[in-house]
């Protein structure tokens, strides 16, 4: 499994009174993750959006194991699960700095829209071809999940 | 299926720059659900935790449907999916203010936690007795997926 | 002064790990007050938006007072603290539930702009005269301090 | 002045639908900056809690001049306008990520408080001394304005 790392510190405001990172921040790291994979390989989420497409989510899903603190770094590990020709499924999986301790793993589903019009639409093969490195054989198999 | 209900309306800050309310909001609406539902049966989730306990999340899933826009009212439906000894998880489900179109739904799950060490634990019958006229007939069949 | 109440409860992704409700979420809550005076005017901030206007936001500030804590309800009193013609300034007060005491205050300040061009510009008479009956006498006096 | 620095790129949350960074957000990266300019001088804020000291907000403002975008690397420049036995004050200034444009600046005051008793408190000596190098000569001259 190819994948991408991204490195986030666990700000002051994603803590909850339970002392811990709230469990939505995760969902946002996760996007980190993804376009940190974009930009990793050579077009960035801005530039998609600039060419004229949205990755829309249509499902997310995140199991916790371990807590975040405030302060702790977050090494964050995206990859590819699946990539239909208009559909993607982006897998995470967080981890402590050092990379030894898998915290959480999760997943996001979406689907590419025409930024005009925002209906569903395969994206070119121009943009395709960035992401093929990065391609799960054979497209991915379908995990239901987390 | 007993559910109760909340509403929200998109705050401005809720949206991102595709016009739409961020995903990473629908986990802070779940949270509104569920913490309406405890004090729905009587007993606030600030209760629970003042009592001592914990109810940590173990997994969060999300289908989006339909997205939201800013100044939209949300309709959230919470209701109790599963209820073990030490676990409990909640569905959601996100209509319009009419509550005739859905828009996403999801799950959330739990351990309770003793929140002085930290460590998984029973409830005691007296807080198990309120969420009672809630909880599913056998205690839920679990599904797998959103 | 004529103001317009709205009221928001703190969520638990609203508090911190000092068990509080987080100073950025005031500005949140700022927010909030500021469409519902539009609302409450007759003419939603959406529908400024829809009509070409923005509402940019110069500057902000806050003074904290008393905290909130998690599933406050907080009472929102929002006032127009000064109206030009291509800027407006709203002050807001923060209150407990039963609005006897002040926990914050503060302001925030504006420019209109058009949404197509991006530049300040005049709001047109039909905008100002839904907000007339809460503009200060005078145009309001500018307090530099919060 | 001397100054810490920071780097964050906007997260896509953090945009609203005016298809620019939130301002909101703003206050979140000024804590990033404060935090950054304890950990630079050798005391994490984390240890300065772990310690049994919290530094309270009391006061926020910030002025905005040009909006940051998703994707833009933001250049925070943070230093200590004011330093009392009791009480601090932090400057913010956020720059394009040359450097080159300031987009906003703003402050932050704060008391000292025990974390225990969460009352008032100033703090030893061996905290100052840490943060001594950066400490404005004469104590800071107030600013009332941002």
């Amino acid at each position: 499994m190819k994948f991408t790392e991204s490195r986030v510190r666990v700000r002051y405001a994603e803590t909850d009174q339970m002392g811990i990172a709230h469990h939505a921040s995760y969902v946002v790291w996760f996007e980190i993750g993804r376009t940190d994979l974009c930009r990793h390989v050579g077009l960035s989420y801005r530039e998609i959006e600039e060419r004229g497409f949205l990755l829309v989510v249509t499902e997310i899903a995140c199991r916790y194991r371990t807590s975040f603190r405030y302060d702790d770094e977050v090494l964050i590990r995206t990859h590819i699960e699946e990539w239909g020709s208009r559909a993607v499924r982006f897998g995470y999986e967080l981890y402590d700095a050092t990379g030894s301790e898998q915290h959480a793993r999760g997943y996001s589903a979406h689907f590419w829209l025409d930024r005009t019009t925002r209906r569903p639409v395969a994206v070119p093969e121009d943009i395709v071809s960035v992401f093929r490195p990065l391609l799960p054989a054979g497209g991915g198999t379908r995990r239901n999940r987390v």
